[in-house]
């Protein structure tokens, strides 16, 4: 189908047999499925097409009982012989191939990397198969969600982002790791912590403290909270990625830990809240995976700044996106009926100003970490 | 001079000493100096005035002999009896103060740590101490550079980016960390690596290798590259940070280890690498401590779209933008007369493309650890 340069002799020297874990099977055959039903189509004589979960917001659900964002059952068919759906079906079998040939060599690439795999001129055409990058993402999600793997799974990562640091012993592709021995960087959580490539050797912990900076995770581990309170300390760099998910909920379930969220007194900060909680809108098909219903939120308050008497210099007047955002996020169904969520979200805006973790420095440089955030696990004060 | 509520009685019990390392004795006392000038100018009963070292573009210099970006000798003036310069002097007191906390206590804090430790509302005013972050950044860089200290040195970290894994032993507060055994992740490099802070211990390593971005970081790291090619890895994803820079820095001159930077074939890339030779104009002052004139570029080439035999679909087109840094870049004193960048930049513009290290996947998903780069190593073929 392309015109594609054979890889260079140097390179194709490769004859060791990949070994393949047995999640790496079951993601393949997934593959092998999705191929077979081309040909089966063909054989049929009929139009081959594909039926992809809808990622749209009328398409997501909260799910009372277990508390999570969940994809409903809508799906649209993406067929060959539909001139306005041919590119993105070709684009799909594109994606799948891609992530076989991962899979196959046993390695694992970025989604850029996947990007570049797969972009090529189409034989006798000026076509591309991807014009850029952005073209290229939604269909991996695509891949994703109809094969009902997590794209770790299908060997693509992302961006590392986050570390951990605290009375843990992992092991990491075969390296044992002490996370209380990482020194002032921690252990920088990679983007594919599945049980394959992490296993949890053993531990000390009796929660984890997630916070969501990387500056304000370099207090508490400089005044090695994670020691006094027997905690495990992380962070994922503002908006967690999927692996600082991934990890934390594993922690929570595999471990039986208790996840608090320490996290700014802003829309955004509610919202970081939300996606770890009840996992995200946009990735709704992995929160059975990521999301962490009974997680808490020990982030600041709107009542904070007269309760911890924080001068009025820390406040940061909200703007309208914010206000906005902090209406959207009121409405949303698990948020809905929570009256405690509702008068915090309700003073925020009453009080017009934002405030940040890093503000209560102000009271003294290590508030946090020896007032703030032990008081209020002392005293369970914390938002579901 | 300043409203301020106490720290409540909870976090004063603090009563160990703080054990002051020697640097940060002579940070301290460059602070008191700074202070003491403020006295001794009452005293004669003369304005109080400080020298801040000109940071504009028209102070900074290349030193040829050196190879490195410096600072000239001009100087401001920042008066307190100067209705246009009072603030400024104040903050830059108020700046140099928090910092000489920082020291007494023994702690570190972010530059966003800093700002809300400073900012407060003038006594008998509306006046604040700074109005936003913005304000105070510069600030901080004029105290920097008036005390010639690194930043660190201030107890001011940046955030954390950027990743080690290798044949080296180090000491990180304290914790020994073996990065030949760091899993996926690596050893996440922190802000400050000063050798009061990190120490090295001993290594195995021949060279170090920068590469620009986590996602090609983790690529080298999967295949192993460092055990096969005996190097340290390193990335700073995208423009290093300081803390990043400095440690190759120590890895170059402490270890004598050469440093090869594999970078994008476009002007961020070539813009990076310059700031890892030479320094960067901003932070000239910095530069002793942070540039390494002896690194070598083994990036991708204005020429590897041919030499490589690289399809048409991996090239990005340039943009104006991409076009004017291009030229500003080949006119920077430390390249004007280096005839191999000259051609380089040219062929670029020439080209009217860009290419990405990741677009060497399109030749194989290793080829860029198995061919492209021991090749370039092996033939030396690298610009200066």
């Amino acid at each position: 189908m392309a015109k594609r340069k054979q890889a260079p002799a140097e390179t194709a020297k490769r004859t060791e047999p990949v070994k393949l874990s047995s999640k790496d099977k079951k993601t393949l055959s997934s593959l092998v499925v999705m191929a077979d039903r081309v040909v089966e189509a063909a054989h049929k004589a009929k139009p081959p097409a594909i039926d992809i979960p809808s990622r749209s917001l009328s398409n997501v659900r909260f799910n009372k009982a277990q508390k999570i964002i969940e994809m409903g059952g809508g799906k649209n068919k993406r067929e060959l012989f539909n001139l306005s759906q041919a590119k993105s079906y070709m684009q799909t079998m594109l994606v799948g191939s891609g992530c076989k040939r991962l899979i196959d060599e046993g390695k694992t690439t970025s989604i850029r990397g996947l990007y570049y795999l797969l972009k090529h001129t189409i034989e006798g055409t000026k076509e591309e198969t991807f014009n850029d990058q952005a073209e290229c993402d939604p269909v991996i999600e695509d891949v994703e969600v109809a094969l009902d793997a997590l794209r770790e799974e299908l060997h693509l990562y992302a961006q590392t982002k986050g570390a951990m640091v605290g009375p843990i012993e992992i092991t990491d592709s075969g390296d044992e790791i002490d996370c209380s021995r990482m020194g002032s960087g921690g252990y920088a959580i990679p983007s594919i912590v599945e049980p394959e490539r992490i296993q949890f050797r053993k531990h000390a912990a009796k929660f984890v403290l997630h916070v969501e900076k990387d500056t304000v995770w370099q207090r508490f581990n400089e005044d090695k909270f994670w020691k006094k309170h027997h905690c495990i300390l992380t962070h994922g760099g503002g908006q967690p990625p999927r692996g600082v998910r991934r990890l934390l909920n594993r922690l929570h379930y595999e471990l039986k830990l208790p996840v608090y969220c320490l996290l700014d007194n802003d829309p955004w900060g509610y919202y970081i809240y939300s996606v770890i909680k009840q996992g995200s809108i946009n990735l709704a098909f992995e929160s059975r995976r990521m999301a962490i219903p009974e997680a808490k939120y020990v982030g600041l308050r709107s009542k904070d700044y007269e309760r911890c008497g924080l001068s009025s210099s820390v406040k940061i007047r909200l703007n309208d996106t914010d206000k906005k955002r902090a209406k959207q996020i009121a409405s949303y169904p698990w948020f809905e009926h929570k009256k405690e969520w509702q008068k915090e979200i309700q003073q925020m805006i009453s009080n017009d100003f934002k405030l940040e973790v890093e503000s209560l420095i102000s009271k003294d440089i290590s508030y946090v970490t020896e007032v703030y955030v032990p008081q209020r696990l002392q005293d369970r004060d914390f938002l579901d």
